[in-house]
């Protein structure tokens, strides 16, 4: 299996699709082609969502920015895994995920030829490395229970004459938010054992992506907002709800998406425009309840 | 097969079809995934349209607007096809489609685990479900001829154990229109015997579906308005064209889909708030060359 | 393998698969479903780049603004390749891409049954036939290769009963650019001998397709833009960029698509409106460096 994820559109990823058919017949499957262009930290954030819930496979990931540069090719083996990505960092976050232990992920560079093309690297340089990996996983894949595994991906990679150890890849890390709890109310309650730290003053939050229809997607658990009806967000007052719906169009609310982070949006509307927050950007969320 | 539908966008059915490939290898086709948002009516409308066209599947369909709450889950058999939705009715009108013979549907809900997600059931309760049943069928497809007959899926459906019958599924009904003649005039023409029926003075319609454009699906029949230069819609004298094209951007026209119903559009724009229309509401339609 | 292309956004390409399952159980790529509506030329522009990627295959193609007339349906062998579409000339420029040498390129006409719809021929003629070529092609994958060849696929197609030879089908025919050149200036400069053509003054190019976002492909190759930051389009003075971002939301720019020709673009925006420019419009770019 091969799965295919980029920022392309519509219709440049079937051309990947052909050249990965001259190459192997494994099975396809798109994770996505309308990722937020340009911006590997959102690939890297939905890779880190999705690839997990597959089985062990060859994920071909494309949100090259640096394209026509010489920025490196990469083939990272995550457990019984693989990402054929750029070395921009966005193979990082989903490689952790799909191989918790450290000692289980292994970065490779791959030599290429001189590409077709300056600027349509997926279908020159990612699809066919894709592809020819796949290949060479073909044998690992009629042992007896017919699943890779990690040691036998391990293996083969180590045989591939055109894969060089990565000395220093580009790493996207997706930093914790900065909780501060009020010390003062924990001791004043009488909570169970679980329960005894201090009421949530603020959070410290950063945004790790934007999705295609402007929303903004923090670092911050869904928790924090959960059973509330107000948070401000920068300071300012603003709706939580559970649908868009709930808030009249183009008016702002902050919700938890599926991938249970919160969110900051516009009904009907872009949520980065109206909350001016962009990628990387901090943003402090405190709960209506606190005296600010 | 297993076919997939659903409202929910990119990349979040990828994650679907990662766990699909834990259980089954199976082949996966998408139906659509861009379905209007929490819309089972629409999801009910488009399902009829297109699940008549695949030889028997396993489809599994998740619009689902009370993901969290306490609805349930169904397992649906229509004939040699099984849906796996939720109970909000979305699955009945193409199991009736799959199906007419009433005895030849069998409604059940499955038992699920606690799910890992409160928002997402899509990869948590639908997608293992549709795969599980798939996985169960695969001796029934080993039978001579290779596909799926009725017989063996109700017996194979009937054998899982955590199957129950279902005691009251939700359904979604879609009206006929109300067609209204004079009969005057057809006394008066002297047709055939199959014409012998009076001009249409009104039609009262509902809209069945709002489509991602914005454009206005009703219950009506196409005939009506084929032929026709223009046609009223709820009182307003609106132009009846073939493609959009036919009227000025921004403009409203009236028009037959592929599906063969009266849609009510606005060029480069939206029906929906143009006509002031959303599922369910009635819509009038009064041909140009009745007086009113 | 049969690839799925056209214009009818979603879900009726999924109506096309159900009936391809019917008659066969070949893999299907999707191209793209979301070409600009009813532009064949659009769809040939497209095709012509993506195609070639793929190994010898049945490519079903449709885009049909003639859709419900009497326009025929074609079945195209290019080399190994068999396109199905309509005669409306989509399918020549990837063909003579597909087979460059004309002698390997074969029309037919086919013969089809009244279809079930007036607007949907996408479901009831093309997918059905494109279904039934690649079924009666099974017997040539069995070959030793594994592969279709040229030779055996046009044998099975001289032996299908319902194709024949067409008459006079449509062609659509890209134009190339026309390069004015200042001779003068070739004089003057001391070049290598391959550099010896004079400067050029201007190119009178032509719009091949508009893309969904607005975006103005023309047939001129980048290079001419390319290591300038400014050109007349049409006389007026447009910044050249790589990326959309270089400009202000809303400004238009002038830049080099992955298909290698320069693009008249809106950052933001739609460039159709912007530059007033059609598919088959003409258009002039001037070098600011020259005097006008």
């Amino acid at each position: 299996m091969i799965t295919l994820t980029s920022d392309f559109g519509s219709p440049y990823p079937a051309a990947m699709k052909g050249v990965i058919r001259r190459h192997t017949n494994a099975e396809m499957i798109d994770v996505a082609h309308d990722l937020p262009r340009g911006d590997p930290r959102a690939a890297a954030f939905w890779l880190r969502f999705v690839l997990p819930e597959f089985p062990p496979a060859v994920h071909c990931a494309v949100v090259d920015p640096g394209v026509g540069t010489d920025r490196d090719a990469l083939v990272v083996r995550a457990g019984a895994h693989v990402l054929v990505a750029p070395d921009n960092g966005l193979a990082m976050p989903p490689a952790r995920a799909l191989a918790p232990d450290e000692s289980d992920v292994e970065i490779w560079t791959i030599a290429v030829d001189e590409p077709a093309s300056e600027t349509f690297h997926g279908r020159d340089v990612f699809a066919p490395t894709a592809a020819r990996v796949r290949a060479a996983l073909d044998d690992d894949l009629a042992a007896p229970n017919g699943a890779l595994d990690a040691e036998a991906v391990a293996e083969t990679l180590a045989g591939m004459d055109d894969l060089a150890p990565a000395s220093d890849p580009v790493d996207i890390r997706f930093p914790e938010p900065t909780v501060e709890r009020d010390e003062g109310s924990a001791v004043e309650e009488e909570g169970d054992a679980g329960d005894e730290e201090g009421e949530v003053i603020a959070v410290d939050g950063e945004v790790l992506a934007i999705d295609r229809f402007g929303n903004v997607i923090t670092n911050v658990p869904g928790e924090l907002v959960r059973g509330r009806d107000w948070i401000r967000v920068d300071g300012d007052l603003t709706p939580v709800a559970e649908t868009f719906g709930a808030v009249d169009p183009g008016e702002r609310l902050v919700t938890v998406g599926s991938h249970g982070y919160v969110e900051c949006d516009v009904n009907d509307g872009r949520g980065d425009g109206a909350f001016d927050l962009r990628p990387g950007d901090s943003v402090r969320f405190v709960p209506d309840s606190v005296s600010v």
